[in-house]
Parts: structure tokens; sequence; C-alpha cells
């Protein structure tokens, strides 16, 4: 088998055999396929894009790339979630808890990253003593025993999709949606997923910016994931303005523990039982998703998913009491007023500057290097549709420093007040169950 | 300028600047950007094209990238003539003495190349003597004397494109008209040419299999050409069958000057009068097509084609009297005729595989290390179209190994014989000019 017809074979719009697609991933990850071949491949598919066989072969032969986590230790159906991206999204935060309340197994592996705030540990890490240095052996006791715990990233898994994603970004072939589809699903089912739940971002500050790109995206996961024998299914969510209110890490644990008292933002909480559901059901502890989605609200309800947030927290070292206490998280120095500067309705939140703004409080890593602030951020007080009166706050800004200036003209300029009524967006467009 | 940039450009379909293709080129070149942008880059072309401004911009880029040819001291207008491949192309051995005669200035710089038999260097070195191992003033002088000389080929002539190319091999980009055009034209412009006649081949035998795909090409070669200041003109003609009879390094210069003898094949003839017309008329020899056609037909009447030839071959080092004696020539020890083995008449003549025949016998070189065997190869006795009969003569073959079994039958195998007339194949099916 020869490279350049492979690479003919897809630019002719022909479809490649499971070898084939084989044959490409082996040669790249082991460095005898070179970096040219592979980045002309990948911009055939770009044109010429996959069929659901192949992105399902492309998928599992990153898969075997590296290392399987191996949960089967573990009782249960392990269900994982996936967001793509956003900003202010809390959604892990609460689900862990909350599907765990109910019985489902969270197993989950997450990192630290960069973005406009830290990762899921990174936030976890807000609680004092929190930590997620534990080995395989205890990490699947906690999780048989309580049904949730969270480790670090470790073992060398799927390699290629590092690697392709690393020429892909210096190529130009990141926009395909067949090879964001794969690297996603690899990624999840590497990590030991049996079953996948996907929320889909949608809007101006999510990565697929139109309703199309994303159902396109949903229905390739969601394909991916049957055909190698995942269950999965995805949301298709609005990412139009941040999720929730809070965007920063201690601020985000204190909104996560709001919303699973029932008493956090109204599109998170929603976009939460929505997730859950699908996760509870996936799961196997639920006939339905309504009964499943019946099941989460009497969690929240009765106080037993604030319970586990509490045992999960405290398994892993932390300091349960800032749950009935959150003013025990780490708290910024400062908290200013961003007011509106007229009447009128707010119309558009554009999330990616909004996170920026966070960002530059301290709030996330624009580098490996960057040290992150965990007490610093914002809070959204109008959000999309909301009336508004001049003098009225838009935003808390949670600082360390005094100086804010860069950060609330930032604001001001991406938080945008009209004279006329606004409708607030959707929040959920749809639910790609096949 | 970010190459990535500058991919993610061509691949959603706009145009690049002059600018932005130099950088290109320029970072190629020196090697400040990598071959697996670069491939990305030509596959993104593959798909979306390019302006005919970009070609333009492309060509003179790989034209700058190295030496320039500088024909200056060579009076009058040197036109050159490029023929994109094919089988038994004796083309350049007539037309060089054949419009030479008639004063257009004849500066040739050629090589010796791979294929079904040697480059014109190596057809030229049957003849004894004759060598092309002149300098560059010496080479002048000839020219300027004579009207025609043959140099080998020297200096570091468009090395973008020779890097471009050899990547696009081995990334399934080669088959782009845009970078096709391009590669040739740089190669010709940096050579000196003042104009330009491109003979495009079409059909089986050829690069382009269609009439479509050549039609595309000699539009987007000619307009290049035009655009950059050099006079271009191209004719399309046909390649479905070999050129000419002989395949084969003396052969074929055995069949130049039975051609300017005015003794040559028909087509070969038809075809050398209608490139050596637009060679003469871009030369400014001729106020017309028609008017140049009348003197190149004149000179091969009236022998000065021939003697040209004679002055050519001996100003270089040869002996002319093969000319009259065409038996000097170098000669093959045995000969067989291929006989026909049933009644009918030709329908096809595979070009490429009856090439691959005469490479059997040592005509070409399969690797640069091959030893050409300038007295073998083949000559047709029939052509497509032509009657025959069981026990006819359909090929001559001219070998210097007794054994021929595996030549005979690639030969059997691609010369079919029909019980119903076929008509012979067009010749020229298009000359284009703008």
């Amino acid at each position: 088998m020869r490279m350049v017809d492979l690479i003919e074979k897809k630019r002719d719009g022909h479809e490649l055999s499971t070898e084939e697609i084989n044959f490409i991933i082996q040669g790249y990850t082991e460095g005898s396929i070179p970096d040219y071949q592979v980045s002309a491949f990948t911009m055939a598919v770009v044109f010429r894009g996959m069929t659901e066989k192949e992105r399902a072969d492309l998928t599992m032969a990153m898969v075997k790339s590296g290392d399987q986590i191996d949960l089967s230790q573990i009782e249960g159906i392990k269900v994982d979630k996936h967001s793509t991206g956003g900003v202010g999204d809390t959604t892990t935060l609460v689900l862990g808890p909350l599907v765990a309340s109910v019985g489902v197994p969270v197993a989950k592996m997450s990192g630290r990253g960069l973005g406009h705030t830290g990762g899921t540990i990174d936030k976890l890490e807000s609680v004092a003593g929190f930590h997620v240095e534990i080995d395989s052996s205890e990490f699947t006791e906690l999780v048989n025993k309580n049904k949730i715990a969270v480790i670090g990233q470790s073992g060398n898994l799927t390699p290629a999709d590092k690697k392709l994603y690393a020429l892909r970004d210096v190529t130009g072939t990141v926009e395909s949606i067949p090879l964001i589809a794969s690297s996603i699903m690899s990624k999840k089912i590497a990590a030991g997923a049996d079953a996948i739940v996907l929320d889909v971002k949608t809007g101006a500050g999510a990565f697929m910016k139109t309703l199309e790109d994303s159902r396109e995206l949903a229905r390739a996961m969601v394909g991916i994931g049957n055909k190698v024998g995942r269950r999965t299914m995805a949301v298709i969510s609005d990412m139009s303005q941040p999720l929730g209110f809070a965007i920063g890490n201690a601020l985000e644990v204190k909104e996560a523990i709001d919303t699973l008292k029932g008493e956090g933002p109204e599109d998170l909480t929603e976009l939460c039982l929505t997730l859950g559901s699908h996760m509870v059901f996936l799961g196997g502890k639920a006939p339905s998703l309504k009964e499943a989605r019946s099941l989460l609200e009497e969690a929240i309800q009765n106080g037993s998913a604030l319970e586990k947030l509490k045992i999960f927290l405290s398994s892993q070292g932390g300091d349960a009491t800032v749950v009935d206490n959150p003013e025990k998280l780490p708290q910024a120095k400062y908290t200013f007023e961003l007011e509106a500067k007229e009447d009128g309705y707010v119309s558009e939140i554009v999330a990616d500057e909004v996170g920026t703004a966070a960002m530059l409080l301290g709030a996330g890593r624009a580098t490996k290097e960057s040290v992150i602030d965990l007490a610093v951020g914002l809070v959204l007080r109008k959000k999309i549709g909301d009336q508004v009166n001049k003098g009225e706050s838009l935003v808390t800004i949670y600082s360390n420093f005094e100086d804010i200036k860069e950060v609330s003209e930032k604001l001001y300029e991406n938080i945008k007040i009209s004279s006329s009524k606004v409708e607030a967006p959707t929040l959920i467009y749809e639910e790609i169950t096949e």
C-alpha cells in the first residue's frame, strides 16, 4: 500500500477501506508516513468529507494508536459527557454529582487545559485540599463506592489524534467535520466510556457558529459512537451568550453548588437536566428520558445531589464545608459593578470576548505556563433579552487588581443594549439520538 | 504573513495576491515554509484552482526562484516549442532545422530525461561525433551564424518548480491544471524564450486523456504566457496512438531526415508544419500562419531544411554525411516483423504500452542510471484506420537481442485489429491563440 495512492483515492472521492485507514494512522503515528502526505490527505478530506464508515474507522484507528483506559472494574454503564467548548460552561461540575446521586457511575478523567477559565481540575482545586493525585485502583474503588471520582489525565491516549491535530492546526485543515468528530470521539472512547452524551454548542461563542454545522457535527459524532458500539446521544445547545452567570473558577464552583441546590441560573439548570437525563437513560437507571429527568429533579429537591457533591469533594481530600459555606472558596480582593450606560434590553453578549475579559483578570491560561487566579472572574447580572435600566449592574467583576479599565472596556464593547425588546435565545435546539 | 492563513484563504476559494504567492514560493524554496504546509496548499489548489492572475504570479515566482538564461545576445525573436509528452514524438528533431532554415533562431537547451526513448540530446548523439558540450558564448555564436544550436542543460533553473514537483508527485497533487501549466511555463520562461509554441497532446497516450482537459491545459498555458509578456500559442494534437512511425533514438533521427526531405509520415509532417507555422509567425518571419506554412513547405521542397540539418550537425561535431547515408546511423543486429494474426483494420495502438515495448528493447531509460541503446526500437508499419491482411507486418522490431518474446507479446496485446472499418483519428483538434 502506498500513501500517495490513498491520497489520490480520497481526492477523487472514493471510500477508503478499514485497512487503508489503519495504514494511514499507524504509519503516521510511527513516523513512516510523513507530515506532508498526511496534510495533503487531510486537505482532501476537507473537500471530500468521509463516509460514516470511514469516520468510525478513523476514530478506532486513533483509539488503537495509544493506551486505552480500562474501566471494566467499575460497576455499571460508564457514561461520559463531552461539551464542544464555550464560555462559562459549568455543566461538568453540576452533572457529575447530579447523575452520580441517582446511581450512574461518573469515572472522570480530566485535565487543566488552556482557555478563558481553567479546566475541571483547576475549578475543583478552588476547594481547599481537593486533589486528583490518586492511583487507578483508588479511583476504581472511589467510583464503585461513591459513584463519582475525578482523576488527572495519564497514559498515552490517542497519540495519533494529538499528532494529527497539531498538523491540522498549521495546515488549514481544522475545519472538517469528520476530522473534528473523529478527534473528539477517539478521546472519549480511549478514556473508556461505554456510552457518551455530547453537548454540541452552537452560536457566536461556539466553535460551530451555525445550527447547520452544529447539527452536522452532532450527527457525525452520534454516527461514529453508535457504529463502534458506544451508545451516543447529542444535545445542541445555545452558545450565543455565556451559559449561566459565572465565568471563573471558584465562581463556577459556587454556581454549581447553587444549581445542585435548585437555586442556579435557569439556563444552566435546564441544560444540566437535559444532558443529565440522557446520561441517566443511557446509564440504564431510568426507562425513559422523562423518568430520568424526574429522578434528577428529585435528587435536587431532596438534597441528595448536594450531598453527593460533599461526599465527592471530601473523598478526594477537599473541604466539603464549602458547600454550605461558599465564602470559604477563594475570594477576590475587589468587586466592581459594570453599570449600564443606558436603558434598554440586552441584545448581545459576545461570549468569546467576555471570556477573554475573564482571562485578562487571571481566570484562565493563555499559555501552558500561565498561573490561574482561582478567585477572579465575572458574574453576569443580565442576559440576552433582559430589561436593564441605566445605572443597573450588567456584570459583577471579581478582581485582584484595582485597575480594571481594560476589562470593563472590553465588557462594554461586547455587551450590547438595544432600545427595542429582544427575545431570549433558544437554549436547546435539538436532541439527536441516532 | 502566515502560511496557514494563505492555505485557508485558498481553501475558502479566495484569490491570493502577487505578494502572497511570492511569499509562498520564496519561503518554500528557502526552506522557511515546510513541505507539510505546501502540500496542504497544493491540495487546496487541486480543488479550488487558480485564477489567471494567480497562475501568472506563480509562474513568475518560480522563474525568479533560480537562474534565468539570458538570450539577449541572440538576434531575433527566440521562439521555443514545448510538447507535453507522448510516444514517438520526433517533432523537435524536425522543427529545429525546419524553422531555422527560414530564419527563426532556434536556441535550444535540452536534456536527456527518462522515458520510452531518450531525450533530444540522446537522439542527436546517434549521429557520430555530435556533442552539446559547448559554452554559452559558442552557443550564442552558433545560433547567430546558423540560426540553430543545442546546448545541454546548465544552471539552477526554477528550483522552486523542481522542489514543488517532487512534493506534488508524492502527495497526489500532480493532477492540477494550474500547477501543471505554471510548472511548464516557468521552465520555458526561465530558459529565455521570447515566444512559446505549445503542442498539447491529447488521448490515451498523453498525460491529458480527454480533449476537455487538454483544452483547459492549453488555455491555462497560453493565458500565463500572454499575461507575462511572452506571446504563446498552443496546438492540441492527437496522442491516441504514437506520432509518426518510429519509436527509438536513431530510428527517429532517420524519420526526421525523411520528414525534412518531404518523405516522412503524414501525421508527423502535418503536425510539424502546423507547429512550425506558429513558430515562424511568432518569430516575425511571416505575416500570417498561411504564409508561414508556405515558407516551410518551400524549405522542404527546395532542400534548404535538409541542408540546415547538415549544417547544424556538423557545427556541433556531428558526421553530417548520415543525412544522405542514414545507414551510417547505429544499426540493430536483428530485425523482426510483427505479423498480423488476422485480417481487418487497426483499431487501437496503445501508445504508452508500445512505448514501453521500445523501452524493453533498450531504447529508453527506466532510471537515471540506465544506458540507452541508440540503435533499437520500433517502426510502425500500420496505424489506426489502416487495413491489414493476415501475415502483413504491423511493426518492424529493431533489436540487439534475439529473444523478443516479451516485446512481441506486449505489442500484440496493445495493437488491436477490428473486423469492421475504423476511422483514422483526427490529428489536430484545435489551435489556441489566446
